[in-house]
């Protein structure tokens, strides 16, 4: 087990295209979401995972994750998730000590842009790259359940206001 | 992935225990059961599991399982499930071909024993041993739903009629 804590921004600008250092194609879906955890395959283009996350506090969660067969993932999107799959090409970019992810989405998410940096600590210290822009890891439009329904709905996104 | 097809009974008598290789004692959780899946924790003695299953279609379903680590399934059982953690000892029957599995319950479902036969397809014939009583495969007061509701409340259950 591990605990997951996570700082969401948008980004201000391209620079950080330059400076990526390799991607990743995910695909991921929702299996199952009621009590308090919710269950999510991932697949991408070599590895797909299995994830259990608990119920966030403050920043930080449990998370259980587990390598799977990419068969399996595979049966699993195609068949077994609820609600939309959610696609996004995952960039690493790593600036100093950390590695930043920014996460291009695809599909009906198209034109988000969403910089992830993963902490061990909440109190980690970290420099915000110029391409960084507005933090968003409180903001509920862009939390996953609003993801999930602003894919499944093609309706209204913030980040094409 | 599998398709799992249970068949499931009550037994008529103890003559299956003199008839056991081995036995397991297992605690079960439910993680999440929202959606069209189940996913449930398992810790037997020296192995546990996380398992993804799918909807009933008869009496088969799909169903996804990943051996995990031992310590990561204590922590689920212990801070992630919903609802009461089922208790069993799990004795191991061969008869003929078959491997039986007979359930013996402990915790709130005390006094609920129940036999199983995993079979590869629906069609597979078998020889159902003397011990072996009434099938109870589509008696929905013996699903893993009942069961759950029954454990957690402590109320009347059918086995004590």
């Amino acid at each position: 087990m591990a605990i997951e804590i996570e700082r969401k921004f948008l980004v201000a600008h391209d620079g950080w295209r330059g400076r990526a250092t390799g991607s990743d194609r995910l695909h991921d879906g929702l299996l199952s979401s009621g009590g308090t955890n919710k269950v999510r395959v991932r697949r991408g283009s070599r590895t797909a995972w299995l994830t259990v996350k608990g119920p966030k506090s403050g920043i930080a969660r449990d998370e259980f994750e587990y390598e799977i067969p990419l068969a399996d993932a595979d049966e699993m999107l195609a068949r077994r998730c609820h609600g939309p799959i959610i696609e996004r090409v995952r960039f690493f970019v790593p600036e100093g000590v950390h590695l930043w992810t920014v996460d291009v989405f695809g599909g009906p998410l198209e034109g988000l842009i969403v910089a992830e940096l993963e902490l061990d600590h909440e109190a980690v210290p970290f420099e915000r790259p110029a391409w960084v822009g507005m933090e968003i890891t409180h903001d509920r439009r862009y939390g996953s359940a609003a993801l999930l329904l602003a894919a499944a709905q093609n309706g209204p996104v913030p980040w094409r206001d």
